[in-house]
Protein backbone atom coordinates (compact mmCIF):
# COMPACT_ATOMS: atom_id res chain seq x y z
CA UNK A 1 0.00 0.00 0.00
CA UNK A 2 2.53 2.62 1.05
CA UNK A 3 4.44 2.18 -2.23
CA UNK A 4 1.60 3.02 -4.03
CA UNK A 5 1.10 5.92 -2.19
CA UNK A 6 4.35 7.25 -2.43
CA UNK A 7 4.41 6.53 -6.16
CA UNK A 8 0.85 8.34 -6.42
CA UNK A 9 2.15 11.47 -4.03
CA UNK A 10 5.03 11.61 -6.87
CA UNK A 11 3.24 11.48 -9.91
CA UNK A 12 0.71 14.41 -8.54
CA UNK A 13 4.13 16.25 -7.57
CA UNK A 14 5.74 15.72 -10.53
CA UNK A 15 3.32 16.88 -12.66
CA UNK A 16 2.37 20.02 -10.70
CA UNK A 17 6.06 21.18 -10.42
CA UNK A 18 5.41 20.84 -14.46
CA UNK A 19 2.34 22.90 -14.21
CA UNK A 20 4.00 25.60 -11.99
CA UNK A 21 6.87 26.35 -14.32
CA UNK A 22 5.09 25.69 -17.74
CA UNK A 23 4.68 29.50 -18.42
CA UNK A 24 8.57 30.53 -17.86
CA UNK A 25 10.96 31.22 -20.56
CA UNK A 26 12.39 28.47 -21.98
CA UNK A 27 16.13 28.99 -21.10
CA UNK A 28 18.74 26.84 -19.87
CA UNK A 29 18.34 28.26 -16.27
CA UNK A 30 14.55 27.07 -16.40
CA UNK A 31 15.31 23.56 -18.42
CA UNK A 32 17.46 23.21 -15.27
CA UNK A 33 15.23 23.62 -12.26
CA UNK A 34 12.82 21.05 -14.37
CA UNK A 35 15.62 18.55 -14.32
CA UNK A 36 16.67 18.95 -10.71
CA UNK A 37 13.27 18.87 -9.33
CA UNK A 38 12.23 15.39 -11.09
CA UNK A 39 12.72 11.95 -10.17
CA UNK A 40 13.31 11.12 -6.50
CA UNK A 41 11.55 9.28 -3.55
CA UNK A 42 9.41 12.26 -3.02
CA UNK A 43 9.02 11.36 0.35
CA UNK A 44 8.26 15.23 2.05
CA UNK A 45 5.63 15.32 -0.38
CA UNK A 46 4.33 12.45 0.60
CA UNK A 47 4.57 13.37 3.90
CA UNK A 48 2.54 16.65 3.15
CA UNK A 49 -0.19 14.81 1.38
CA UNK A 50 -0.62 12.62 3.85
CA UNK A 51 -0.69 14.76 6.89
CA UNK A 52 -3.49 16.73 4.79
CA UNK A 53 -5.13 13.91 4.55
CA UNK A 54 -5.69 12.95 8.00
CA UNK A 55 -7.00 16.45 8.41
CA UNK A 56 -9.17 16.14 5.66
CA UNK A 57 -7.42 18.96 3.79
CA UNK A 58 -8.84 19.40 0.27
CA UNK A 59 -5.65 17.56 -2.14
CA UNK A 60 -6.05 20.28 -4.73
CA UNK A 61 -4.67 22.70 -1.74
CA UNK A 62 -2.34 20.38 -0.27
CA UNK A 63 -1.05 19.92 -3.51
CA UNK A 64 1.04 23.60 -2.90
CA UNK A 65 2.89 22.93 0.00
CA UNK A 66 4.32 19.52 -1.39
CA UNK A 67 5.23 21.17 -4.37
CA UNK A 68 7.05 23.80 -2.55
CA UNK A 69 8.74 21.10 -0.09
CA UNK A 70 9.84 19.33 -3.52
CA UNK A 71 11.32 22.80 -4.71
CA UNK A 72 13.20 23.57 -1.65
CA UNK A 73 14.78 19.98 -1.55
CA UNK A 74 15.66 20.64 -5.41
CA UNK A 75 17.40 23.49 -4.53
CA UNK A 76 19.55 22.49 -1.72
CA UNK A 77 20.83 19.53 -3.68
CA UNK A 78 21.47 21.87 -6.28
CA UNK A 79 23.17 23.94 -4.31
CA UNK A 80 25.13 20.74 -1.97
CA UNK A 81 26.51 19.13 -5.43
CA UNK A 82 28.16 21.85 -6.47
CA UNK A 83 32.04 21.68 -6.71
CA UNK A 84 32.37 24.16 -3.44
CA UNK A 85 30.33 22.18 -1.66
CA UNK A 86 30.17 18.15 -1.65
CA UNK A 87 31.52 17.78 -5.59
CA UNK A 88 29.24 15.36 -6.52
CA UNK A 89 28.87 14.35 -10.31
CA UNK A 90 26.11 11.99 -9.88
CA UNK A 91 22.47 12.73 -8.83
CA UNK A 92 19.69 10.01 -8.86
CA UNK A 93 21.69 8.21 -11.08
CA UNK A 94 22.23 11.05 -13.32
CA UNK A 95 24.75 13.62 -13.93
CA UNK A 96 24.06 16.71 -11.91
CA UNK A 97 23.16 20.06 -12.54
CA UNK A 98 26.69 21.68 -12.94
CA UNK A 99 28.15 18.59 -14.34
CA UNK A 100 25.24 18.63 -17.39
CA UNK A 101 24.84 22.62 -17.83
CA UNK A 102 27.26 24.19 -15.93
CA UNK A 103 28.21 25.83 -12.29
CA UNK A 104 26.42 28.94 -13.16
CA UNK A 105 23.23 27.63 -13.92
CA UNK A 106 23.61 25.37 -11.30
CA UNK A 107 23.60 28.09 -9.07
CA UNK A 108 20.77 30.23 -10.46
CA UNK A 109 18.46 26.83 -10.92
CA UNK A 110 18.98 26.27 -7.37
CA UNK A 111 18.53 30.25 -6.29
CA UNK A 112 14.90 29.88 -8.39
CA UNK A 113 14.08 26.94 -7.64
CA UNK A 114 14.47 28.22 -4.12
CA UNK A 115 11.81 30.91 -4.72
CA UNK A 116 9.29 29.01 -6.42
CA UNK A 117 9.06 27.11 -3.42
CA UNK A 118 7.58 30.42 -0.99
CA UNK A 119 5.36 31.29 -4.03
CA UNK A 120 3.94 27.89 -3.78
CA UNK A 121 3.00 28.63 -0.32
CA UNK A 122 1.86 31.94 -0.37
CA UNK A 123 -0.66 31.66 -3.17
CA UNK A 124 -3.87 32.44 -2.50
CA UNK A 125 -4.71 28.39 -4.10
CA UNK A 126 -2.60 26.90 -1.51
CA UNK A 127 -5.46 27.89 1.23
CA UNK A 128 -8.33 30.42 1.34
CA UNK A 129 -7.21 31.02 4.49
CA UNK A 130 -4.09 33.85 4.42
CA UNK A 131 -3.38 33.54 8.08
CA UNK A 132 -2.45 29.82 7.01
CA UNK A 133 -0.43 30.51 4.01
CA UNK A 134 1.75 33.01 6.03
CA UNK A 135 1.92 30.18 8.59
CA UNK A 136 3.33 27.63 6.45
CA UNK A 137 5.59 30.80 4.76
CA UNK A 138 6.95 31.59 8.03
CA UNK A 139 7.44 27.83 9.41
CA UNK A 140 8.78 27.24 5.47
CA UNK A 141 11.51 29.89 6.40
CA UNK A 142 12.59 28.55 9.68
CA UNK A 143 12.72 25.30 8.74
CA UNK A 144 15.23 26.31 5.38
CA UNK A 145 17.51 28.92 6.74
CA UNK A 146 20.06 29.74 9.10
CA UNK A 147 18.75 27.98 11.95
CA UNK A 148 17.19 25.37 10.24
CA UNK A 149 18.57 23.33 7.08
CA UNK A 150 21.66 26.31 6.30
CA UNK A 151 22.62 25.69 10.25
CA UNK A 152 22.74 21.80 9.86
CA UNK A 153 25.17 22.60 6.38
CA UNK A 154 27.16 24.81 7.99
CA UNK A 155 27.45 22.80 11.18
CA UNK A 156 28.55 20.23 8.50
CA UNK A 157 30.99 22.39 6.85
CA UNK A 158 32.69 23.41 10.24
CA UNK A 159 33.02 20.11 11.60
CA UNK A 160 35.58 19.34 8.49
CA UNK A 161 37.90 21.32 9.98
CA UNK A 162 36.88 20.57 13.54
CA UNK A 163 39.66 19.04 15.58
CA UNK A 164 37.53 15.94 16.95
CA UNK A 165 35.28 14.56 15.29
CA UNK A 166 31.69 15.08 15.86
CA UNK A 167 30.05 13.86 19.67
CA UNK A 168 26.95 11.91 19.08
CA UNK A 169 25.57 14.91 20.39
CA UNK A 170 26.34 17.25 17.87
CA UNK A 171 25.84 15.23 14.90
CA UNK A 172 22.04 14.73 16.31
CA UNK A 173 21.68 18.55 16.01
CA UNK A 174 23.66 18.63 12.76
CA UNK A 175 21.19 16.65 11.58
CA UNK A 176 18.42 17.85 12.83
CA UNK A 177 19.09 21.17 10.91
CA UNK A 178 20.24 19.55 7.66
CA UNK A 179 17.40 16.72 6.89
CA UNK A 180 15.32 17.00 10.18
CA UNK A 181 13.63 20.37 9.87
CA UNK A 182 12.28 20.03 6.33
CA UNK A 183 11.10 17.00 6.86
CA UNK A 184 9.01 17.93 9.86
CA UNK A 185 7.67 20.87 8.39
CA UNK A 186 6.31 18.74 5.86
CA UNK A 187 4.33 16.01 8.48
CA UNK A 188 3.00 18.95 10.14
CA UNK A 189 1.40 20.54 7.50
CA UNK A 190 -1.86 19.06 7.54
CA UNK A 191 -2.25 20.16 11.01
CA UNK A 192 -0.83 23.67 10.43
CA UNK A 193 -3.71 23.44 7.63
CA UNK A 194 -6.14 22.47 9.76
CA UNK A 195 -5.31 24.65 12.13
CA UNK A 196 -5.04 21.48 14.87
CA UNK A 197 -2.29 20.85 17.17
CA UNK A 198 0.48 19.76 15.42
CA UNK A 199 2.61 18.30 18.37
CA UNK A 200 1.80 14.01 17.08
CA UNK A 201 3.33 15.11 13.97
CA UNK A 202 6.19 16.62 15.13
CA UNK A 203 7.41 14.22 17.37
CA UNK A 204 6.85 11.70 14.84
CA UNK A 205 8.97 13.96 12.22
CA UNK A 206 11.64 14.09 14.64
CA UNK A 207 11.88 10.40 15.28
CA UNK A 208 11.71 9.97 11.53
CA UNK A 209 14.16 12.80 10.62
CA UNK A 210 16.23 11.06 12.80
CA UNK A 211 15.71 7.58 11.91
CA UNK A 212 16.06 8.71 8.11
CA UNK A 213 19.50 10.11 8.66
CA UNK A 214 20.81 6.76 10.18
CA UNK A 215 19.69 5.00 7.77
CA UNK A 216 21.91 7.11 5.22
CA UNK A 217 24.37 6.45 7.28
CA UNK A 218 24.02 3.22 6.91
CA UNK A 219 23.19 3.04 3.18
CA UNK A 220 26.40 4.89 3.17
CA UNK A 221 28.25 1.82 4.50
CA UNK A 222 26.65 -0.70 3.16
CA UNK A 223 24.97 0.47 0.13
CA UNK A 224 25.19 -0.14 -3.15
CA UNK A 225 25.93 3.06 -5.33
CA UNK A 226 23.87 1.83 -8.52
CA UNK A 227 20.83 1.73 -6.48
CA UNK A 228 21.76 4.52 -4.05
CA UNK A 229 21.91 6.69 -7.36
CA UNK A 230 25.00 8.41 -5.73
CA UNK A 231 28.33 8.08 -4.74
CA UNK A 232 28.94 5.63 -1.23
CA UNK A 233 31.51 5.53 0.88
CA UNK A 234 32.40 9.02 0.91
CA UNK A 235 32.00 9.51 4.78
CA UNK A 236 34.21 6.72 5.79
CA UNK A 237 37.28 7.79 2.98
CA UNK A 238 36.57 11.37 4.60
CA UNK A 239 37.10 10.18 8.06
CA UNK A 240 33.78 11.90 9.00
CA UNK A 241 31.65 11.54 12.61
CA UNK A 242 28.25 9.39 11.80
CA UNK A 243 25.76 7.55 13.32
CA UNK A 244 27.33 4.07 12.31
CA UNK A 245 31.03 5.21 13.27
CA UNK A 246 29.78 6.33 16.53
CA UNK A 247 27.21 3.35 17.35
CA UNK A 248 28.79 0.74 15.17
CA UNK A 249 26.31 -0.55 12.69
CA UNK A 250 24.39 -2.77 14.90
CA UNK A 251 23.90 -0.23 17.35
CA UNK A 252 22.76 2.67 14.56
CA UNK A 253 20.13 -0.15 13.14
CA UNK A 254 18.72 -0.73 16.58
CA UNK A 255 18.50 2.82 17.37
CA UNK A 256 17.01 3.64 13.90
CA UNK A 257 14.23 0.69 14.91
CA UNK A 258 13.45 1.81 18.12
CA UNK A 259 12.65 5.59 16.51
CA UNK A 260 10.07 4.15 14.23
CA UNK A 261 9.02 2.65 16.99
CA UNK A 262 8.31 5.64 18.92
CA UNK A 263 7.18 7.43 15.15
CA UNK A 264 4.32 5.35 15.07
CA UNK A 265 3.41 5.26 18.79
CA UNK A 266 3.09 9.04 18.23
CA UNK A 267 0.65 8.92 15.64
CA UNK A 268 -1.46 7.15 18.22
CA UNK A 269 -4.31 9.68 18.32
CA UNK A 270 -5.01 9.02 14.58
CA UNK A 271 -5.71 5.93 15.10
CA UNK A 272 -5.37 3.67 12.03
CA UNK A 273 -6.13 6.35 9.87
CA UNK A 274 -2.45 7.30 9.85
CA UNK A 275 -1.44 3.56 9.03
CA UNK A 276 0.40 5.16 5.91
CA UNK A 277 2.37 7.69 7.52
CA UNK A 278 3.51 4.38 10.02
CA UNK A 279 4.19 2.65 6.77
CA UNK A 280 6.38 4.94 5.61
CA UNK A 281 8.25 5.44 9.17
CA UNK A 282 9.02 1.73 8.67
CA UNK A 283 10.16 2.13 4.69
CA UNK A 284 12.47 5.10 5.98
CA UNK A 285 14.84 2.26 7.89
CA UNK A 286 14.15 -0.35 4.94
CA UNK A 287 15.01 1.17 1.68
CA UNK A 288 18.14 0.35 -0.40
CA UNK A 289 18.50 3.66 -2.34
CA UNK B 1 16.65 66.07 2.71
CA UNK B 2 16.50 63.07 0.99
CA UNK B 3 20.61 62.09 1.68
CA UNK B 4 19.05 61.97 5.41
CA UNK B 5 16.52 60.43 4.82
CA UNK B 6 18.05 57.70 3.17
CA UNK B 7 21.03 57.40 5.91
CA UNK B 8 18.08 57.05 8.33
CA UNK B 9 16.88 54.22 6.31
CA UNK B 10 20.08 52.77 5.75
CA UNK B 11 21.09 53.19 9.92
CA UNK B 12 17.42 51.88 10.71
CA UNK B 13 17.81 48.41 8.65
CA UNK B 14 21.13 48.38 9.12
CA UNK B 15 20.18 47.65 13.14
CA UNK B 16 17.52 45.51 11.91
CA UNK B 17 18.99 43.06 10.32
CA UNK B 18 21.66 42.73 12.69
CA UNK B 19 18.74 42.22 15.54
CA UNK B 20 17.11 39.48 13.48
CA UNK B 21 20.19 37.98 12.93
CA UNK B 22 21.79 37.74 16.69
CA UNK B 23 20.26 34.92 18.06
CA UNK B 24 21.62 32.71 15.26
CA UNK B 25 25.25 30.22 15.98
CA UNK B 26 28.25 32.07 15.39
CA UNK B 27 29.61 30.60 12.68
CA UNK B 28 31.53 31.32 9.34
CA UNK B 29 28.01 30.94 7.69
CA UNK B 30 26.14 33.86 9.80
CA UNK B 31 29.27 36.35 9.97
CA UNK B 32 29.45 36.07 5.98
CA UNK B 33 25.62 37.08 6.51
CA UNK B 34 26.23 39.46 8.12
CA UNK B 35 29.34 41.34 6.64
CA UNK B 36 27.64 40.39 2.67
CA UNK B 37 23.77 42.57 4.22
CA UNK B 38 25.88 45.53 6.11
CA UNK B 39 26.79 48.95 4.25
CA UNK B 40 25.63 49.66 0.58
CA UNK B 41 23.20 52.81 -0.46
CA UNK B 42 19.93 50.91 0.95
CA UNK B 43 17.53 52.39 -1.55
CA UNK B 44 15.56 49.54 -1.92
CA UNK B 45 14.97 50.00 1.86
CA UNK B 46 14.18 53.47 1.29
CA UNK B 47 11.95 52.96 -1.18
CA UNK B 48 10.08 50.53 1.47
CA UNK B 49 10.28 52.65 4.23
CA UNK B 50 8.98 55.81 2.45
CA UNK B 51 6.40 54.49 0.21
CA UNK B 52 5.21 52.89 4.04
CA UNK B 53 5.44 56.33 5.25
CA UNK B 54 3.12 57.80 2.19
CA UNK B 55 0.38 55.45 3.00
CA UNK B 56 0.39 56.13 7.11
CA UNK B 57 2.14 52.26 7.87
CA UNK B 58 3.42 51.93 11.21
CA UNK B 59 7.47 52.42 10.77
CA UNK B 60 7.81 49.34 13.23
CA UNK B 61 5.83 47.09 10.54
CA UNK B 62 7.47 48.71 7.91
CA UNK B 63 11.13 48.07 8.65
CA UNK B 64 10.39 44.09 8.11
CA UNK B 65 9.63 44.67 4.46
CA UNK B 66 12.61 46.85 4.40
CA UNK B 67 14.96 44.48 6.20
CA UNK B 68 13.59 41.89 3.88
CA UNK B 69 14.51 43.15 0.87
CA UNK B 70 17.79 43.99 1.63
CA UNK B 71 18.32 40.91 2.63
CA UNK B 72 17.51 39.28 -0.67
CA UNK B 73 19.65 41.81 -2.47
CA UNK B 74 22.27 41.23 -0.56
CA UNK B 75 21.58 37.50 -1.17
CA UNK B 76 21.70 38.27 -5.01
CA UNK B 77 24.64 40.35 -4.81
CA UNK B 78 26.73 37.77 -2.87
CA UNK B 79 25.38 34.89 -5.72
CA UNK B 80 26.62 37.43 -8.37
CA UNK B 81 29.76 37.95 -7.33
CA UNK B 82 31.14 34.08 -7.44
CA UNK B 83 33.63 33.14 -9.47
CA UNK B 84 31.21 30.85 -11.93
CA UNK B 85 28.93 34.37 -12.11
CA UNK B 86 30.48 37.64 -12.50
CA UNK B 87 33.36 36.81 -10.53
CA UNK B 88 34.12 39.95 -8.81
CA UNK B 89 36.95 40.55 -5.90
CA UNK B 90 35.69 43.41 -4.91
CA UNK B 91 31.84 44.83 -3.61
CA UNK B 92 31.13 48.41 -1.79
CA UNK B 93 34.70 48.20 -1.40
CA UNK B 94 35.69 45.59 0.24
CA UNK B 95 36.39 41.62 -0.52
CA UNK B 96 33.56 40.03 -1.84
CA UNK B 97 32.73 36.91 0.36
CA UNK B 98 33.92 34.23 -1.51
CA UNK B 99 37.06 35.88 -1.43
CA UNK B 100 37.19 36.85 2.11
CA UNK B 101 35.73 33.41 3.37
CA UNK B 102 35.52 30.82 0.46
CA UNK B 103 33.18 29.80 -2.41
CA UNK B 104 30.88 27.28 -0.10
CA UNK B 105 30.27 29.62 2.90
CA UNK B 106 29.08 31.93 0.07
CA UNK B 107 26.87 30.00 -1.58
CA UNK B 108 25.57 29.14 1.94
CA UNK B 109 25.27 32.79 2.90
CA UNK B 110 23.52 33.93 0.10
CA UNK B 111 21.05 31.00 0.29
CA UNK B 112 20.07 31.67 4.09
CA UNK B 113 19.79 35.64 3.46
CA UNK B 114 17.65 34.31 0.91
CA UNK B 115 15.33 32.23 2.94
CA UNK B 116 15.86 35.38 5.70
CA UNK B 117 13.97 37.27 3.27
CA UNK B 118 11.22 35.54 2.82
CA UNK B 119 11.04 34.88 7.01
CA UNK B 120 10.79 38.52 7.54
CA UNK B 121 7.50 39.28 5.74
CA UNK B 122 6.10 36.37 6.92
CA UNK B 123 6.55 36.90 10.51
CA UNK B 124 3.07 38.18 12.14
CA UNK B 125 5.57 41.56 13.84
CA UNK B 126 5.03 42.41 9.82
CA UNK B 127 1.34 43.29 10.21
CA UNK B 128 -1.20 42.57 11.93
CA UNK B 129 -3.68 41.21 8.92
CA UNK B 130 -2.22 37.81 7.71
CA UNK B 131 -3.47 38.32 4.35
CA UNK B 132 -1.00 41.32 3.60
CA UNK B 133 1.97 39.27 4.83
CA UNK B 134 0.55 36.70 2.51
CA UNK B 135 0.64 39.53 -0.38
CA UNK B 136 3.85 41.13 0.35
CA UNK B 137 5.65 37.25 0.53
CA UNK B 138 3.94 36.32 -3.28
CA UNK B 139 4.88 39.33 -5.01
CA UNK B 140 8.48 39.25 -3.23
CA UNK B 141 8.51 35.71 -4.53
CA UNK B 142 7.23 36.73 -7.93
CA UNK B 143 9.83 39.74 -8.06
CA UNK B 144 12.81 37.39 -6.99
CA UNK B 145 12.22 34.35 -9.16
CA UNK B 146 12.46 32.67 -12.19
CA UNK B 147 10.45 35.65 -13.80
CA UNK B 148 11.85 38.55 -12.10
CA UNK B 149 15.30 38.79 -10.88
CA UNK B 150 16.53 35.24 -11.55
CA UNK B 151 15.27 35.84 -15.13
CA UNK B 152 17.06 38.36 -15.91
CA UNK B 153 20.44 37.00 -14.20
CA UNK B 154 19.73 34.17 -16.96
CA UNK B 155 19.33 36.51 -19.35
CA UNK B 156 22.06 37.99 -19.34
CA UNK B 157 24.17 34.97 -19.40
CA UNK B 158 22.49 33.84 -22.30
CA UNK B 159 23.45 37.08 -23.98
CA UNK B 160 26.97 36.27 -23.34
CA UNK B 161 27.18 33.59 -26.11
CA UNK B 162 24.56 34.95 -28.04
CA UNK B 163 25.75 35.37 -31.96
CA UNK B 164 24.14 38.91 -31.81
CA UNK B 165 24.61 41.44 -28.87
CA UNK B 166 21.29 42.26 -27.56
CA UNK B 167 18.34 44.83 -28.60
CA UNK B 168 17.13 47.66 -26.39
CA UNK B 169 14.05 45.90 -26.27
CA UNK B 170 15.85 42.99 -25.19
CA UNK B 171 18.16 44.37 -22.55
CA UNK B 172 15.65 46.68 -21.36
CA UNK B 173 13.34 43.26 -20.54
CA UNK B 174 16.33 41.94 -19.61
CA UNK B 175 16.68 44.91 -16.62
CA UNK B 176 13.27 44.99 -15.97
CA UNK B 177 13.96 41.36 -14.49
CA UNK B 178 17.66 42.23 -12.47
CA UNK B 179 17.03 45.20 -11.25
CA UNK B 180 13.87 46.56 -12.04
CA UNK B 181 11.89 43.52 -10.40
CA UNK B 182 13.08 44.19 -6.66
CA UNK B 183 13.00 47.86 -6.89
CA UNK B 184 9.02 47.65 -8.05
CA UNK B 185 8.45 45.43 -4.82
CA UNK B 186 9.59 48.26 -2.56
CA UNK B 187 8.09 51.18 -4.19
CA UNK B 188 4.62 49.28 -4.12
CA UNK B 189 5.43 47.88 -0.58
CA UNK B 190 3.34 50.48 1.04
CA UNK B 191 0.34 50.43 -1.49
CA UNK B 192 0.56 46.77 -0.59
CA UNK B 193 0.36 47.27 2.96
CA UNK B 194 -2.33 50.02 3.27
CA UNK B 195 -3.99 47.85 0.89
CA UNK B 196 -4.23 50.82 -1.61
CA UNK B 197 -4.25 50.93 -5.61
CA UNK B 198 -0.28 50.53 -6.20
CA UNK B 199 -0.62 51.82 -9.66
CA UNK B 200 1.07 55.26 -8.98
CA UNK B 201 4.14 53.64 -7.42
CA UNK B 202 4.44 50.98 -9.59
CA UNK B 203 4.95 53.05 -12.95
CA UNK B 204 7.24 55.30 -10.93
CA UNK B 205 9.11 52.21 -9.83
CA UNK B 206 9.42 51.16 -13.20
CA UNK B 207 11.15 54.46 -14.87
CA UNK B 208 13.20 54.75 -11.60
CA UNK B 209 14.23 50.82 -12.26
CA UNK B 210 15.45 51.76 -15.52
CA UNK B 211 16.16 55.21 -15.14
CA UNK B 212 18.74 53.37 -12.24
CA UNK B 213 20.52 50.68 -14.82
CA UNK B 214 21.07 53.75 -17.21
CA UNK B 215 22.79 54.87 -14.48
CA UNK B 216 25.14 51.89 -14.07
CA UNK B 217 25.76 51.83 -17.21
CA UNK B 218 26.97 55.51 -17.46
CA UNK B 219 29.29 54.91 -14.22
CA UNK B 220 30.57 51.51 -15.73
CA UNK B 221 31.78 54.06 -18.57
CA UNK B 222 32.67 57.35 -16.41
CA UNK B 223 32.63 56.47 -13.02
CA UNK B 224 35.95 56.39 -10.61
CA UNK B 225 36.53 52.51 -9.59
CA UNK B 226 37.66 54.23 -6.03
CA UNK B 227 33.93 56.00 -5.97
CA UNK B 228 31.77 52.99 -7.37
CA UNK B 229 33.30 50.45 -4.73
CA UNK B 230 33.56 48.15 -7.62
CA UNK B 231 35.55 47.54 -10.80
CA UNK B 232 34.26 49.65 -13.94
CA UNK B 233 34.72 49.34 -17.39
CA UNK B 234 33.90 45.54 -17.36
CA UNK B 235 30.98 45.90 -19.67
CA UNK B 236 32.83 48.10 -22.83
CA UNK B 237 36.05 45.35 -22.14
CA UNK B 238 33.37 42.20 -22.69
CA UNK B 239 31.44 43.52 -25.77
CA UNK B 240 28.38 43.69 -23.90
CA UNK B 241 25.54 45.67 -25.48
CA UNK B 242 24.74 48.10 -22.87
CA UNK B 243 22.01 50.92 -22.81
CA UNK B 244 25.38 53.58 -23.49
CA UNK B 245 26.67 51.04 -26.35
CA UNK B 246 23.12 51.62 -28.06
CA UNK B 247 21.72 54.91 -27.50
CA UNK B 248 25.29 57.14 -26.85
CA UNK B 249 26.05 58.83 -23.82
CA UNK B 250 24.49 61.73 -24.56
CA UNK B 251 21.47 59.59 -25.64
CA UNK B 252 21.48 57.34 -22.45
CA UNK B 253 21.74 60.68 -20.03
CA UNK B 254 18.18 61.95 -21.99
CA UNK B 255 16.55 59.11 -21.57
CA UNK B 256 17.08 58.91 -17.83
CA UNK B 257 15.93 62.36 -17.39
CA UNK B 258 12.75 61.88 -19.00
CA UNK B 259 12.36 58.70 -16.74
CA UNK B 260 13.10 60.54 -14.08
CA UNK B 261 11.04 63.40 -15.08
CA UNK B 262 7.76 60.87 -16.19
CA UNK B 263 8.94 58.58 -12.69
CA UNK B 264 7.97 62.37 -10.37
CA UNK B 265 4.93 63.01 -12.51
CA UNK B 266 3.81 59.64 -11.66
CA UNK B 267 3.71 60.65 -8.00
CA UNK B 268 0.76 63.45 -8.46
CA UNK B 269 -1.91 61.70 -6.40
CA UNK B 270 0.64 62.33 -3.44
CA UNK B 271 1.07 65.65 -3.77
CA UNK B 272 4.12 67.60 -2.07
CA UNK B 273 4.47 64.10 0.34
CA UNK B 274 6.38 62.10 -2.34
CA UNK B 275 8.93 64.70 -2.25
CA UNK B 276 11.29 62.50 -0.78
CA UNK B 277 10.41 59.92 -3.90
CA UNK B 278 10.91 62.27 -6.07
CA UNK B 279 14.34 63.57 -5.05
CA UNK B 280 14.97 59.75 -4.85
CA UNK B 281 14.55 59.67 -8.11
CA UNK B 282 16.79 62.36 -9.26
CA UNK B 283 19.79 61.13 -6.97
CA UNK B 284 19.41 57.62 -8.94
CA UNK B 285 20.85 59.85 -12.14
CA UNK B 286 22.83 61.95 -10.19
CA UNK B 287 25.49 59.43 -8.15
CA UNK B 288 28.79 58.64 -8.29
CA UNK B 289 29.06 55.46 -7.07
Amino acid sequence: MFQSHLRDAAQRVEAHLQTVMASMDDLPVVEAMRYASAGGKRLRAFLVLESARLHGIDPDQAIWPATAIEAIHAYSLVHDDLPCMDDDALRRGLPTVHVKWDECTAVLAGDALHTLGFECVSRPECHPDPAVRAALTVTLARAAGAQGMVLGQALDIAAETAPEPLSLEEITRLQAGKTGALIAWSACVGAVMARADTAPLQRYAEDLGLAFQIADDILDVEGDAAKVGKAVGKDAEAGKATFVSLMGLEGARDRAEALVEDACEALSPYGNKADALREAARFVISRDS
